[in-house]
């Protein structure tokens, strides 16, 4: 724009022919194949085998599809015929509108065209969705996030055989389906369009695509910046208790998007799940963008916060791919997802190709059909891949970056593998946050030790509740207790209550991402009122032991006596323990009545005047341990999920949790061992026992907490932590067993012996 | 010998020199390896990939370990130091042996002969180890089958290093070692010696082998006929509640184990795992026999009965290698054993070359390092190698296949991929059998469908009762409420008494492994008394159905009012049924009191009028139903194992059990159908829904069942079966709603419209 209107201050000629033409361009394909694009991709096609496979492979999926056109009457929830048909219709037209560009075989374009005017005669006289189950329903599908979804990709569809149309069927499509469709998702359901949350990028991707290919500048103005924000109200929230509207949201749209859906450094408050999912619109539509308004520079917007958020997804996934399940997330999904092949191409071709996204790419073994995945292919034939290698890293939550976030360590264990450990103090995650402050998982080659629930949800699978979320997830999922943090009183953090939740957010203390001596600590000062959680993870690598260590040191503290409990959700099968418990044999109760309690059942409890509680457990192939300090007052109870679960919706996941009772404060100590493995072929066992002796806690204290640990050969360490003060340069002093220790900054690890 | 003895008729020289000289070549190697052998894989180095690859793995594992020589005093069970130490002594000491003579290092021979050295000085003063927990307690393990183990292997690392050794050191090891050690595995241990088991096999193995090592008659031939059959007493029973004497046995030792433990066409009758165990000693011995005594013809010993007992193996796999887990079995087992890459390659070597058996070396990724080891990599590397198929088979049990038997049902369902259904009718399988007459299990390209629990062990994981069979292994696991099989007034099959199980078996009825239709169909007159069990299993590939189907009817008679419980142990998480049920929310109670059911929580009961009972089930990504003909009053429960487990020895599975009450006849109807698949990264659910509407039994009494089924479509199917007349040539004819049907052999479906 600002091009075109400087040439209007030397030649009045200039100034009409720049208002008489569009804005932008009006070739097709515009938005994310280019004319040139695809004539670069035609000229090399041979030359990038991975390339040259996908397009065998789309060629053949559509032409089994192409034969038949099913538009039904929208009826079902997810997982049901007709949202599955939909949904598979705008795969297959997006396909085949690629197919006709790269092939220039008629076919394709034909059957877009006719599956177009299929949908172009059904939806003029189409009512809201049936089910009306949603805040904002949708027409095609029961919501209006399936119905941007469908317009995303039928953009794409649409504009690629733009030309290939008359102008009396594209006249046709637009009055009668296209506009009017954006028009619902915009201006008929503001509730829907003006949020700050991934629903609403997908709306504004999808009304900005289609107006881009329209050349409706209106549309694209409306999906850039949004409607009039005031239309919404401030206290509505959305099926999953999020807010429709944020506290002082001032702006929508998808700038507004882009600079209220990150923190500074990419991280997606909602978390990864979610931001794999968002991330597609946000891409699209700004590569569309960047085709077609240039002059806006949105792939560098807010110092490529879209490149960010790209590798901030790629960082949040363990040695296998899969994305950590934190807040609202369904296991399994990893960086094969359809949205992350896009990212890692788009991110490739516009981001500096950066050679270790081919090593993504590669594990993907797939590229997207346009110019960047042309790139990708091309860069893995060339042989330019190198290994990503994903470091430790703290990212913070927040517009601002200043609402607490998560810490990543990893610590390699051998080539290829690794100990990760994800420590959550992020903020509440809108309305798929889950109650779990200060809580982490922990990851190894095998996948999860320590285990985050994820969502109670079975995504697209009709049979549970449609695929939507279930009332477990409310009930169970959320609560605190389902996560490896502290519950004080049998109430889950912020009384689980959203309302409560999104006013806060705890803060990172500190953070230490290098070294043998790995640590991040965060603090809570409002998930319990009046009190404090205070919590240090620190990942060790000591030659010692043959796997990293991870030492958890846990501070809690109240106005008045209280019960503290710390659950561990370790995956996996129980072999012993070094304590008598009572099992219960014959008949099992709850623990309790709310909170997420009354989904667990109580297996069995004991006690110890030990002073350790150590279990050892065996999962996927490894022995695991974890030993912790424990009094002989402390409860050490097994439980296991399912009890109230009228729907078999939960799996039935066991926990050990260390539960002290009748106390202000209370700190928990563990230090979880990862030390060896059997395989069912060979029948051996390597070390399926801890080389940890003993753990004890030699001081406690605002100030200090010192805790020592010693293997079976004797050896002693010891962990020095400053509580209240982490400055790097400050130095500390504490006598501890008659003997004084000085150290710098706030931890220090010391071997004794 | 023979030969020998023919030479005498014709000079009395020729006699004398065959006297004098040892009736085997004191060359050495001569055991495994052969001085012949060794110089053809020497000269051949290079040309195998396969085979120098395994040889340098070899040479780094030993390279790492020969530094230290560790003969610890035998202290510990199973997963413990001294146990796991000596197990690995052995394996070092073989392949060092072998290393020397490929390589002619010395280093090599002076690692085994130094280890051998602390042996002799160790043994002549070890007492029985300390343990004293079994029926054979042994001396440098817990029991006499991992001595035995350890002179099968140890053997070969002295012959290999014979004549490296001087003839004192040999005198030495030889008067202070191997023959003491093999007179206690023998002359020492009668009731361990002379069993038809693989325990026995395993010590005939080792005191034959040491003794062809040694040149010494006696031994070998106290390991080829055992020793006085009637020092074993015959009431005896070894710690698996097996009988140290069988009824009727009447000879011991090798060639007895061959004639005893086989059926005819080469069916184990303790299982594939045991099977997979036994095998090692079976074919080194006879390897070994082969070289050292050919005239013996081992090799082709009734009717080369160890060569069908190598494709017997192989064909009790899951598409994955994995080993059937039926009667006591560790889950995991698989192809890639040692023991089964040691039978792959022998069987290749002497038994015709068969290129499938190189399609498992393939898999296997390893070879044995001898001849046979060096034929497969070699024909590897010529690219002979054919994908084995494995075929629908009837396996018989008993010596001499009299005894009932297995019977396996396989159609492929997609390229690689399969259905397949293991149907066991067998005899008891002596101490490691399971009350399990009837039973099925049910696997897919994805593993069990429809589980065999296994065996309650964690072999050789010392945290679990030292890694011996769990009290829950006959508590639980050998209960027939733990398999797929009908029990009558919750009381196990044959009372869960070892001694009535002996005495009888189930009888096939009949067989039918080829074509659309497969069906095995069994009885059993003895699993209850004055009752009879009988259960026709049918696999239908069928054009209207996207997967196989399972067709199981199942018809139990008694004589007196009854309850008839069929479990099914459904592998995966219940999705949907279409019933009501009241589940059991927050307390849950055992579902009985013995046999099994004591184990098992009650989650859940209901009751349908519609007819049919259907549950619906999410398992590895994939979508499974099972339909059952169901009356109003029966109950279906869902129960979960997991109850009366102290010390959490049990896997916390689900199942679903029918129950019919009062009835002195009860007929299961149930159909299963494996049809979609999800995928958590696309988050596509691909038909998750069962495509069949309804099951109903049209007829059922002793002569006939007929069962009609139908898909959504409204497309019919009938299957008739003939209930007391296994002939493929007899016709029948029934009525069934006024309409006649006529059919030929015991069964026919037919498509009704």
């Amino acid at each position: 724009m600002k091009t075109i209107i400087n040439f209007a201050f030397y030649s009045g000629i200039i100034l009409l022919l720049a208002i008489s033409v569009p804005v932008f361009s009006q070739d097709h394909p515009n938005l994310i194949l280019t004319r040139q694009g695809v004539k670069n991709i035609k000229a090399s096609l041979g030359k990038a085998p991975l390339f040259d496979k996908v397009l065998a492979q789309t060629i053949a999926e559509v032409d089994a599809e192409i034969r038949t056109i099913e538009v039904p009457i929208p009826k079902d929830m997810a997982g049901g015929y007709t949202h599955e048909r939909h949904k598979r219709n705008w795969f297959m037209m997006q396909k085949a509108g690629v197919l006709y560009q790269i092939t220039d075989q008629e076919k394709y374009a034909v059957y877009v065209r006719d599956m177009l005017l299929k949908y172009a005669e059904m939806y003029p006289s189409l009512p809201l969705h049936p089910t009306n189950r949603s805040y904002a329903t949708g027409k095609i599908f029961w919501q209006c996030l399936n119905d941007a979804n469908w317009l995303v990709y039928t953009s794409q569809a649409y504009d690629c055989i733009y030309n290939f149309l008359t102008e009396k069927e594209r006249k046709h499509l637009e009055e009668d389906l296209f506009r009017p469709y954006a028009d619902f998702l915009s201006i008929e359901n503001p509730r829907f369009f003006n949020r700050i949350h991934n629903h609403s990028t997908w709306g504004n991707a999808a009304v900005g695509m289609i107006g881009l290919v329209m050349n409706d500048k209106n549309l694209v103005n409306k999906a850039l910046y949004g409607l009039d924000i005031e239309s919404n109200n401030k206290n509505e929230r959305d099926n999953d208790g999020g807010l429709i509207r944020q506290d002082g949201q001032k702006n929508a749209g998808f700038l507004a998007q882009l600079d209220g859906s990150f923190s500074p450094d990419g991280y997606f408050t909602e978390g990864p799940y979610y931001l794999r999912y968002a991330i597609f619109p946000f891409l699209q539509f700004a590569k569309s963008l960047a085709n077609n308004k240039p002059e806006l520079g949105i792939l560098e917007y807010r110092d490529s916060i879209l490149k960010k958020a790209v590798y901030s997804l790629l960082y949040q996934t363990d040695a296998n791919g899969l994305f950590y399940p934190i807040n609202d997330a369904q296991k399994g999904m990893s960086w094969n997802a359809r949205e992350v092949v896009t990212a890692v191409d788009l991110a490739y071709f516009h981001y500096g190709k950066d050679p270790m996204l081919l090593s993504i790419a590669e594990k993907q073994g797939k590229v997207v059909l346009d110019e960047a995945g042309f790139a990708v292919a091309k860069g893995l034939a060339d042989g330019l891949a190198q290994t990503m290698r994903q470091k430790s890293i703290a990212y913070t939550d927040g517009p601002m970056g200043k609402q607490g976030g998560i810490g990543i360590l990893r610590t390699s264990t051998a080539p290829e593998n690794e100990l990760c450990l994800v420590m959550k103090y992020s903020a509440q995650g809108m309305g798929h946050g889950h109650f779990d402050k200060l809580s982490y998982s922990l990851y190894d080659e095998t996948g999860e030790i320590m285990q985050d629930y994820g969502a109670a949800r079975w995504v697209n699978i009709d049979q549970k509740g449609g695929g939507r979320y279930l009332k477990e997830n409310n009930t169970w999922a959320k609560q605190s207790i389902a996560h490896n943090t502290i519950v004080i009183n049998e109430t889950s953090h912020y009384e689980g209550d959203i309302r409560i939740g999104e006013k806060h957010h705890p803060d990172l203390f500190y953070f230490h991402g290098s070294g043998p001596v790995q640590v991040v600590s965060a603090k809570s000062q409002n998930a319990y009122p009046n009190g404090e959680l205070h919590r240090t993870l620190v990942l060790v690598k000591e030659d010692h032991f043959r796997h990293p260590l991870l030492i958890d040191v846990f501070r809690a503290t109240t106005q008045t006596n209280s019960q503290f409990d710390l659950p561990i959700w370790f995956q996996g099968h129980l072999l012993l323990t070094n304590f008598e418990y009572d099992p219960e044999l014959t008949t099992l109760n709850t623990l309790g009545d709310g909170h997420g309690y009354q989904h667990l059942w109580k297996e069995a409890s004991g006690k110890t005047e030990s002073g350790n509680a150590h279990i050892n457990w065996f999962s996927n192939g490894k022995f695991y341990s974890m030993l912790s300090v424990v009094d002989a007052n402390d409860e050490l109870i097994f439980a296991r999920l399912g009890a109230n679960d009228p729907d078999f919706n939960l799996r039935h996941d066991p926990a050990f949790i260390i539960r002290k009772k009748d106390k202000k404060d209370a700190t928990f100590i563990s230090i979880i061992e990862p030390h060896g493995a059997y395989n069912p072929v060979s029948e051996l066992a390597e070390h399926p026992f801890t080389s940890i002796e003993k753990i004890s806690l030699l001081h406690d204290d605002t100030a200090y907490t010192v805790v020592q640990f010693q293997n079976k050969a004797g050896k002693k360490w010891t962990l020095f932590l400053a509580n209240d003060d982490a400055s790097k340069e400050d130095t500390h002093s504490i006598k501890v067993n008659k003997k004084t220790y000085e150290w710098q900054g706030p931890f220090s690890l010391i071997s004794n012996n």
